[in-house]
């Protein structure tokens, strides 16, 4: 065979079985005549559809068509096909299993599950987690992204597209937003303080940190757009230079939280939805987890982290069977508690620190209502305050002056109390369980908070079913006495209220010495829950907050293969959760553990938490429905790995 | 038999069969006729010597004599009898063994030992380590010590009593010191640049901090003493306040760091030193150690922590059998090191970089010469860079004026260097190994600096036994990338200077997952050192500097038995440290592995250490002679615990 341009009746194409955009069965493609050779590779002309040759040349095209019906019949898949016409002769030069859009791949499977080609469980592992992330977060308009161009990139840190105009501070967020306008807040970073600006935001770009900064852990939380670490980005007062172009508080700009690209424009957006094909999807992952057995343990869960009642209630409709990590500190940095619990942490005596938590007492109860009632019924755990209490201290003039005040102190009395709760190495300082040992009052009252709104739920007929998870213990004896403490409170209040709601008190599994003494531990817990975050912080000694300075260089030098706080470590962390299964499940037989750590909603650690017998994973709301997917093809691939 | 007074031919006494405070092999004891029944306790009248009895009443002396004989030799140990005499009639009232001073307590053991009264193994368990403890620093003299009253009671953090002039600065004790002056120095706490000042001070006094603070810290791993977070004295400027009473620098004081008392004037001082009966019941020690047999492992070394050639001499001459640890990093806070350390870690390239370390590598060398010379070819173990940068940077005006002109940069450039170095977590941030992964040039000026000084000492014909020591390895491919790195730098300077020196390279485990993946890093390491303080610190997620906010909570509410930064963990550290071991072993067998934080020199450790089949255990020097006796003791009671 000569190659070369034979004349009209000879020509090369590209085609697949299926629409690789939509995955709609019909067959797509395109071709060029008088084109073999380097004329097709060049992309000098533009091919014609495919369909176009049925007029044509009706015969090559009818054998085509025949040709990939059967290559698709053999192998089961979606086929892309390359051919070749030789002067009235189809050759096909090459068959395989086609790349497609997540939105095809979905389709692909469901339909050829309707058309008895392949199995629900073949469907299942057909679809890749990131093909539904790609379905579950806005994204820029293909048509408006081919003309556009980046400015610079940053690191992708939470996932999806947002547009608006340009804000500096969460004040400013807050104050835009107000106005109706939807905003990008852009700062060098962000704190636990601009939460209210960054809930408003339809996105966030950060110039420093990595991806388990602040910005990026919060955003990806929220299911917010977030790029961070943008080296290109310099943030001066009210001013931002993006790539060399200035900007100034209003400017419209287009951030891809999925490539951390960065546009300084306004570019359309598209908004995606749960499509009926997707829901048939996933429940049928779904059935797949709640069938599967593993010893004692039967089904896999997934639950989600969240801490307002409008991520829990997408959360449920994203297909949630529970919440697994609901932080109570969030909570107290909205303004109208965060004055009660500054009060709290910065009081003298037991006296002035249980008058201003009795303040915060009826909010957090509030707080909790709505997130049982969003839940409806299905399990909330929500753990005790965790964080070292300096992070909610005022650090502005304004701030202190606010506060002190609030006191009816000076300023310069307050000042030194505020210095007494500065830190070292506060992510191992006085923090979780330790506060509640220190000044069990706090834990008194959330306790407190928690047994009331669910009692207040039963009287309204919601269904509820509270868990309480202690952090940050390292040790059995802390819960030994923590624990009575708190089933004294709930006993007091469901009493008062002639109602009975249990509920569990279990733990995390997050300091080391509390993964090799799970035994132990397990005796005075009614469930686990594994804080991978902080388990990895310990286990390797690196801090989120200060890896950026090495990390590049561990995976640059291929010291790690990844980063341990995007996929588990198994070789180490993962052997510190063996050991706490196998010591927790030794003292009670069908033991709930779970994990609620941010590695819940990665794709290879739920695979990992499948096979180390955990009874769910928990992620963050968007990341549900890709959890139910992983989740299902753990139990599939695990199980015909032991075939 | 009724009690009373009957007359001067009956009485009561209390003696003990040798002199409970010197352990001289003498009859000692006091008693008082006509004086049955309260008198004698009552203590209004001023009882006699035993010897006067020997002439008021020989028969009953002789009686008393004999009997005492009898008793200690049945007992085989110093007697503490009381007896009383009726109407000349002796009656023994009780024997028990006699509680003994320091001195008494070794005099007594070696002297039995000769009067084949008892063994030398039973010798070696009568004396305890607190017994030593006594003997090895200097005390207030009992004298003084029974006018003087206590101003104040802080934490006994460093044992030894010290007598000097305030100062209240690091400078201020240098200038002092150069005019023959002894100082205390007082301060609120200290931190690293104060080291000088530390060095020439007798004493160390702070209002804050632990047991684990920079000056308890620092000062135990001197032999000065400290009395550490003393509550009850306020520094304020050049002026203190100590107990009410206000002193200002140049007065003198007189601190107490085995009782934690602080006296507001001077005192007279005991200062001790190694007896010769010391000495031969510390080669007993030294016996039973060396003779001991674990499996593959014989004997059980006792090594120092210790970082100036004048701390290992004194070591050497305590008996250690080796350096543990070498810290490299106080040597870099020499003032002479110290700007060029920090023009270093403030380099915008490597050049820069490598042009600052070529400074400091002729004055690390000198320091390990020095160091390899007074342990005279016993092992010397180096650790290599540990600490974050950042406790480098400088902090006042003027060090950061300093410093920008030695890099002749302005200060404002500089700043932002200087911030960039900033972490929230720096226990668990950019230190050890991790600097030599991202920076491999300085570990490569500290190991070309090692093999430089060891070529020195064969040329000196002083004997040398090197080792490198990588500090929080977390991953084998850490210690794969920096050791061949290490060897061919040490094979370049030996093939130079043609002579051959082995040189091991090991590593500490101090990162939860080193511990448990020991048996990869073994691979790469030639020997293990557990760096206990950071392996407690991230087991249980206790951040040294941080946990007087809660420790005393957990020990007051018996949630810790003891606080694990002064006797081990068995139950969680412990465990580590038994998986290390046994991996580590698994994989060679006589695999040297040891022990450096400052666990080394408590007793109860070091039982868990021998227990555990560690090599060898390393302490401050001044602790040395208790840890050769904890150590016998260890083998020998576990010994028979076998039996």
């Amino acid at each position: 065979m000569v190659f070369g341009n034979f004349g009209d009746d000879s020509g090369t194409g590209v085609c697949f079985s299926r629409d690789p955009s939509t995955g709609i069965n019909k067959f797509y493609g395109e071709y060029l005549m008088n084109a073999q050779g380097e004329d097709v590779v060049a992309g000098i002309r533009t091919p014609e559809k495919i369909a176009t040759l049925e007029k044509k040349n009706k015969k090559v095209y009818d054998q085509l068509v025949a040709i990939k019906d059967r290559l698709e019949n053999h192998f089961k898949d979606m086929q892309d096909l390359e051919f070749t016409v030789q002067q009235g002769e189809l050759f096909i030069l090459q068959t395989r299993s086609g790349k497609r859009a997540g939105a095809a791949a979905v389709k692909c499977a469901v339909d050829m599950v309707a058309e008895k080609l392949i199995t629900k469980e073949e469907a299942i592992l057909r679809v890749s987690p990131d093909h539904l992330d790609q379905l579950l977060h806005p994204m820029i308009d293909p048509k408006a992204f081919k003309t556009a161009k980046a400015l610079t990139k940053g690191l992708n840190a939470s996932p999806g597209a947002a547009c608006g105009r340009i804000v500096f501070t969460a004040k400013d967020a807050e104050e835009w937003n107000a106005k109706g306008e939807k905003v990008v807040l852009v700062r060098k970073d962000t704190s636990p303080e601009d939460i209210g600006g960054m809930v408003v935001s339809e996105g966030i770009l950060t110039s420093t940190g990595g991806m388990t900064s602040h910005a990026a852990v919060v955003a990806r939380g929220m299911g917010t757009p977030c790029v961070a670490g943008a080296k290109g980005v310099s943030v001066q007062g009210k001013k931002v230079v993006i790539g060399g172009t200035s900007f100034k508080e209003g400017d419209w700009i287009t951030i891809d939280g999925s490539t951390g690209n960065v546009y300084g424009e306004k570019l359309s957006l598209i908004v995606p939805s749960i499509s009926k094909d997707m829901s048939l999807f996933l429940s049928w992952c779904d059935e797949v987890r709640d069938a599967s057995v593993r010893g004692d343990i039967t089904g896999f869960k997934v639950r989600t982290n969240a801490d307002q009642p409008e991520d829990v209630k997408r959360a449920f409709d994203f297909g949630a069977d529970g919440v697994g990590l609901c932080r109570t500190e969030h909570m107290f940095f909205e303004k109208e508690k965060l004055i009660h619990f500054r009060a709290m942490i910065l009081a003298d005596n037991i006296d002035e620190r249980k008058a201003a938590l009795k303040k915060i007492l009826p909010l957090q109860k509030k707080d909790f209502f709505g997130i049982f009632k969003a839940m409806n019924g299905r399990p909330v755990t929500i753990r005790l305050l965790d964080p070292p209490l300096h992070e909610f201290v005022p650090h502005t003039k304004a701030e202190i002056a606010e506060v002190a005040a609030h006191l009816n102190v000076s300023v310069k009395d307050l000042q030194p109390k505020i210095d007494r709760l500065h830190e070292s190495n506060p992510m191992l300082g006085h923090r979780g369980c330790r506060l509640a040992v220190t000044y069990p009052e706090i834990y008194d009252m959330q306790v407190e908070a928690i047994a009331l709104a669910a009692v207040d739920c039963l009287k309204k007929k919601i269904p509820v079913h509270p868990e309480i998870m202690i952090p940050i213990v390292c040790d059995e004896r802390e819960l030994a006495m923590i624990r009575p403490n708190a089933e004294t409170i709930i006993k007091n209040v469901m009493t008062k209220a002639k109602v009975e709601i249990p509920v569990r008190i279990g733990t995390m599994i997050e300091v080391p010495r509390a993964a090799l003494l799970a035994d132990k531990i397990a005796e005075y817990a009614d469930f686990f829950s594994f804080g991978t975050n902080d388990l990895t912080q310990m286990t390797f000694a690196f801090s989120r907050d200060d890896v950026a300075s090495f990390m590049p260089s561990y995976l640059e030098k291929n010291i790690l293969e990844v980063d341990p706080f995007k996929s588990i470590d198994e070789e180490g962390v993962g052997m510190l959760i063996d050991i706490a299964v196998k010591k927790g499940r030794g003292m009670k037989g069908d033991f709930k553990v779970g994990i609620c750590g941010e590695h819940g909603g990665d794709p290879q650690t739920i695979d990992f938490c499948y096979r180390a017998g955990l009874s769910y994973v928990s992620c963050s709301p968007f990341r549900v429905p890709l959890a139910r997917l992983a989740g299902a093809q753990a139990v599939i691939r695990n199980a015909s790995a032991k075939k």
